[in-house]
């Protein structure tokens, strides 16, 4: 009964079009392969981009939130599980345990912690078309996957889960 | 989108075959409401019975779990959305947290941490035919609410939840 | 190197003066035995009683706090060592886990999942001079040991560390 | 009372020759300072290293473990206050909290974490004598300080805690 859980992570308030167009690709490509999605569930950037294209698809979401309270408007409204925390950026940990495989959208300083977290903690990370200097940086510190495009990090989750 | 959660708390290996009955019974009341069942989500005790009696209903569970990594001797089978914490008993502040209600059936001293968790960020909390004993010392620390049996217990959440 | 850290776990803003006089001489006499003492660090209470006479009597003070930020209106002025957690009362376990002993002066909730995590993880716990329903009800969930008075409880202590 | 707390973070066994010869030089110079040293608290690597220099030169050190229990096989007998978290690399962000400011002595997945998390909580983060291309990542995500040496590192630690 156990549901595979792929986690998007990206930035916030601070996401690019780009980073949110792509957020909207991965979303809706892991609701079609009938996987869960998980994100950090706020309001804003990666979070809900990806969440609210895995909703329309039909999918399910899950987002680990930093808070203790539900705040609705600090929760992506296309969140259906909200896991409430209540420990600030600790829950940036869950996020990397929790993901059968994370996919990483964008780049910022909570979304470096998680790719960094998950190579210490040995989960498997597809950075999907990731700044030069993103992937030359990552691949310093373990093995991260490259995706090229969405459809391109879904075939490397495909095969990961195998 | 957002689903109701209802957390059920009690003992692991040492609950009583009352206790697992009594899990089973509020696992299957909760999934006949359509709300999500979150447990602490280990392969015994509350955690299994409650969550294998709302699969059977059909329902939707999560389980919460202290470890860092999956290891299907030690999770139950029946939880659908394995979260892995890495965090011990500090994941019981986010079972707390995440739970529109708090159902505890049976005592222990990691169900105790939990209800006094509860009390002390004011969730709600309904302990399910306690021991007079239990009662006695929770409601000399909070205001939790006491229910005679299962069905008394889904009337309480039904009433807290409007 | 390593320091002996006793935990004292009580009441914030409820604590009677009872607690606070217990406190104190806790603090006291741990700080006289050498011991380095560990609270919640927050500036009201048992945590803030207990460090101020530790500190009175030439003793260290460890806080854990549940804060993110330092705040100096929240937190005692006698804590040499502010630990900075972020993670609300998920810090409790730490105050457990890190406490070779923890001593429990008075009770709430808070101080109550202290108590029930320590017996959880299996540390020593004293509860010193407790209402007799308290001493019970922990009694039912393990092995509490029951001091009379602060003297007792220091004694008790240093029979467990050797 | 409160106490200045420096952390050193960086590579456990996977630390170098020079990180470790670094690291020795901060722990040093941070006791003669009459600060605190914070590190991961492991008996390996970057923690250990500047953890017996802050010994050797009279001065105190705390260290953040991700273990639930202490084993002195794993722990850096040259740490005076063993904080325990059972979270593990949950307390990397108690790492970043609790220091004044953090320090940054070599790198890897777990110290990656740790400045990105300094990056996202704001906290002010020194990169002492970094590679030129770690020194760009983290320039791109936010505002991280650059040290040429150890004696530099103390210098802007100084100015920032002015």
């Amino acid at each position: 009964m156990r549901q595979t859980i792929i986690g998007v992570m990206g930035p916030g308030d601070k996401a690019s079009q780009a980073d949110l167009k792509l957020a909207g690709e991965l979303g809706r490509l892991i609701a079609e392969k009938k996987w869960t999605l998980l994100t950090g569930g706020r309001s804003e950037g990666v979070m809900d981009a990806a969440s609210k294209a895995a909703k329309q698809a039909g999918g399910q979401t899950i987002g680990v939130l930093p808070f203790k309270t539900f705040d609705q408007t600090q929760v992506s409204p296309w969140v259906d599980f909200v896991i409430l925390t209540g420990m600030e950026e600790a829950r940036n940990l869950i996020n990397v345990l929790t993901s059968d495989v994370v996919l990483v959208c964008g780049m910022g300083s909570g979304t470096a912690s998680e790719v960094a977290l998950a190579l210490k903690t040995e989960r498997p990370v597809v950075l999907v078309a990731p700044d030069p200097q993103v992937a030359r940086f990552f691949a310093s510190l373990g093995d991260p996957k490259i995706a090229s495009d969405a459809e391109h990090a879904i075939q490397i989750v495909t095969n990961l889960l195998r």
